[in-house]
C-alpha cells in the first residue's frame, strides 16, 4: 500500500494558522510528510512547509537523489563550498513567516541559525503534527500489521527452541537474525531477553547470563516493515519448573492485559486503559510491582503519543495504534510482561499480535 | 583503562567564561563529561555544568541508578507526576547564568523550556567542548585502538571467505555477526557492502545484489569497544578477473591514501592532508571521481571534528584521531575506497588499522 505524502502535507498545511510555517529536519516528522528517511545530520537539511504555497527543501547537494524521490519539487541544494545559512535567509524572506513551528527535535545549532535571521516567534511542530500523526491511515496500519505478523511468527519459532544453556545475548542475536531472515528491516529497538531476576529490571536489555531451566524469560522485540515498527512481549519458561509464585503473577499480568485490551474503544480516555490493567494487578496484590505505564503509541516512532498512562485524558479515536503491556517486577526474583499492539476501530479495537500469550 | 570523567568536567569548567553554564542532554557531550550513555529521550534529562561549583543532573527518577554511577553528586530526580520544568527553573535560579551554552543537538522543545524561564543569552556547547573532545586522552586512544584491531581481524576473516554468490546483505550480516562474536559492541554505523556498480554510489549500504566473480566490493565497517568506534574500508575482489581499469584505480587510491597518511603531522593544516590525497588522484586523471572529503574525526562519535577537507585550516595536534579514506567512484562501473584510522603523534601519526590494503 502506498503512503500518500502529498495528502499528509496538504492536511498539515490546512492545520497551520495564518503566518505559520513548519521547519522540519531529518527524522520522524519529515518522514511522515515526505517519505524522506534519514537520521538527523550535521549538515543543514531543512524542510519548510508554509501555510500557503509549496513546501521547500534546503539540502546538501549529495542528497539530491533522495530528495528528488519525494513529492517536494522546490529543492534548494547547497554545495560544500557554500554557506547553507544564506539559503535559510532566502527561503524565510520569501515565506515571511510570523511564527515558526520547528521540529520538536531540531538541534540547537539549527534553531540558533534560524533565530539569527528571523524575528518570527518560535513554537513546536507537534502543535500541528501530533494530532495528524496520532491517527494512522490504512497504509500505516497495513505496514504495522505486517510487521506485527512477522514478529508473531518469530515469537513462535523462538518459543519452540531449546534455549536452556544459551546466554541472553545469544538468544537476542538469534531473534534478530530470524527477524532479518523473515524480511524485517532491522529491529525497532534493542531486543530484550531478560532471564530470571534480570526480568525484574525493566531497563535490562540482554547480557551474559545463561538461561536456566525454570527461568522466566521476558522476550520483548520487534522489527520494521516499510519503516513501521512492531513491538511485542511474551514471558516464557523454556523448560523446568518456574519459581514459586510465577504462575500467579503471570496469570495476573495476562488478566490485566486482557482487561486493558477490553477497555479500548473510541471515546475512552487513554488513562482508563491504564486504569483497567492496574486495577487487576492491584486487586491481585501486586500493585507496587507494576512500575511503568501501560502503553505507548506506535507509528513511525516506536514510542510516540498516545501514551496510555494515568493523567492522560485524551480520548481514543479510530486509527490510533498503541501497545498494551502491563507487567509485574519482583526485585531479585523475576519479572513478567505481556504486550500486544492494538489499533482502535469503530467498535473497539483489533489486536495486531496473535502469538500465544501463555508461558 | 579508565576514563577520567571528573578531570574532563574540570577542564570544561576552566574553559567556560564567567557567567557561562553548559546545558547538556543525553548524547556524546554528556557521555564525554560523565560516562552517562543513552540516546536523546522524550523525558527531561539535563546536565548543568556551571563555571564554578558543582555540576547538577536533572533526571527522571527511573534513571536514578545510571546517574548514580557518574561522578555527579548533585542529582535532582523528578517523578512522572511532577513538572520537570520547575526543576529547570530552580536550578537556573541557583546558578544564575548570563549565558547558556546548550548542547548543539539539544531538542527544540527543551531549548524552548529553557528560554521560557531565563533571560540568559544562548550559545552552543561546542564552543568549549569541541576543542576538548578533539584531542583524545590515552584511555580513548586505547579503546579506539582495540576496536580497530578487532575490525582488522574481521576484515581478514571476511577476505578469506568464498563470498561469490552471496548477496551484499548476507555478507553484511556475516560481518556484523563476526564483529559481535569477536566482542564488538554492535556496529559503529550500518555496514557497507557495495558490489560492482553499487560501489560507485558512496551512499549505498547493502542490498540484494549477488556478488559475482570479478566484482570489486567496497567493505566499510566498524564496531565499538567501551563506546569508542572503529571505521575501516577495504575494496576487494573475491575471485575472478576485475573489470578493466580497476587495478589502475585501486593503485591510485592506495597511493593517495599513503600520501595522505604520510602528510599527517602536528602543525599541518587538516586541509593539507586532503590536498595530499587529492593531488595523487588528480594526477592519475580521476579527480572528478573523488567526490567526498578525505576524512573525519573519530571519537565518541564516528563522525566528528576534525574534518579532513578543503577549507579546514585547523592545525593537527597530537591526540587527534581521524579517518584517511580517499576514494574514486566511476558511475555505472565500480568504486574504490581505502580507509584507515590514524592518531596524530609527536612526530607524525600512527595508523590504527593494519589489515592488508590490496584487493
Amino acid at each position: 500500500m502506498d503512503f500518500d505524502y502529498e495528502r499528509r502535507t496538504r492536511a498539515c498545511q490546512r492545520a497551520l494558522s495564518s503566518g505559520e510555517c513548519l521547519v522540519l529536519f531529518p527524522g520522524p516528522n519529515c518522514q511522515y510528510l515526505t517519505g524522506f528517511r534519514d537520521e538527523p545530520m550535521e549538515r543543514h537539511l531543512l524542510l519548510f512547509v508554509p501555510r500557503a504555497g509549496e513546501p521547500v527543501f534546503l539540502a546538501p547537494v549529495m542528497y539530491d537523489e533522495q530528495i528528488g524521490d519525494t513529492h517536494v519539487t522546490d529543492v534548494r541544494l547547497w554545495d560544500d563550498g557554500e554557506d547553507p545559512r544564506e539559503g535559510i535567509e532566502v527561503i524565510l524572506s520569501e515565506i515571511g513567516p510570523e511564527r515558526l513551528l520547528v521540529d520538536d527535535r531540531l538541534w540547537a545549532r539549527f534553531t540558533q541559525d534560524l533565530q539569527a535571521v528571523t524575528d518570527a516567534e518560535f513554537g513546536l511542530a507537534s502543535e500541528v503534527l501530533e494530532d495528524l500523526r496520532l491517527k494512522k491511515d490504512e497504509a500505516e496500519i497495513d505496514a504495522i500489521r505486517r510487521s506485527s505478523s512477522l514478529t508473531d511468527r518469530v515469537s513462535e519459532e523462538i518459543r519452540a527452541l531449546d534455549a536452556i544453556g544459551m546466554t541472553e545475548r545469544d538468544l537476542a542475536r538469534e531473534i534478530d537474525s530470524r527477524l532479518a531472515d523473515a524480511g524485517g528491516e532491522g529491529t525497532s529497538f534493542e531486543t530484550i531477553v531478560a532471564a530470571g531476576d534480570n526480568g525484574a529490571r525493566p531497563h535490562h536489555r540482554h547480557g551474559n547470563r545463561e538461561i536456566e531451566a525454570g527461568d522466566p524469560v521476558v522476550l520483548d522485540f520487534g522489527t520494521r516493515i516499510e519503516g513501521y515498527p512492531s513491538d511485542q512481549t511474551r514471558t516464557v519458561v523454556f523448560g523446568g519448573e518456574p519459581p514459586e509464585g510465577f504462575e500467579e503473577v503471570h496469570d495476573a499480568v495476562r488478566e490485566a492485559q486482557e482487561a486493558a485490551v477490553g477497555a479500548v474503544a473510541p471515546g475512552v480516555p487513554a488513562q482508563a486503559v491504564d486504569r483497567a490493567a492496574r486495577e487487576v494487578i492491584e486487586d491481585a496484590g501486586y500493585g507496587e510491582g507494576f512500575t511503568h505505564r501501560t502503553g505507548h503509541g506506535v507509528g513511525i516512532e516506536v514510542h510516540e503519543p498516545p501514551y496510555i498512562v494515568a493523567g492522560n485524558s485524551r480520548k481514543l479515536e479510530p486509527g490510533m495504534v498503541f501497545s498494551v503491556e502491563p507487567g509485574i517486577y519482583l526485585e531479585g526474583r523475576f519479572g513478567v510482561r505481556i504486550e500486544d499492539l492494538v489499533v482502535v476501530t469503530a467498535e473497539g479495537c483489533e489486536r495486531l499480535n496473535g502469538s500465544p500469550r501463555g508461558w
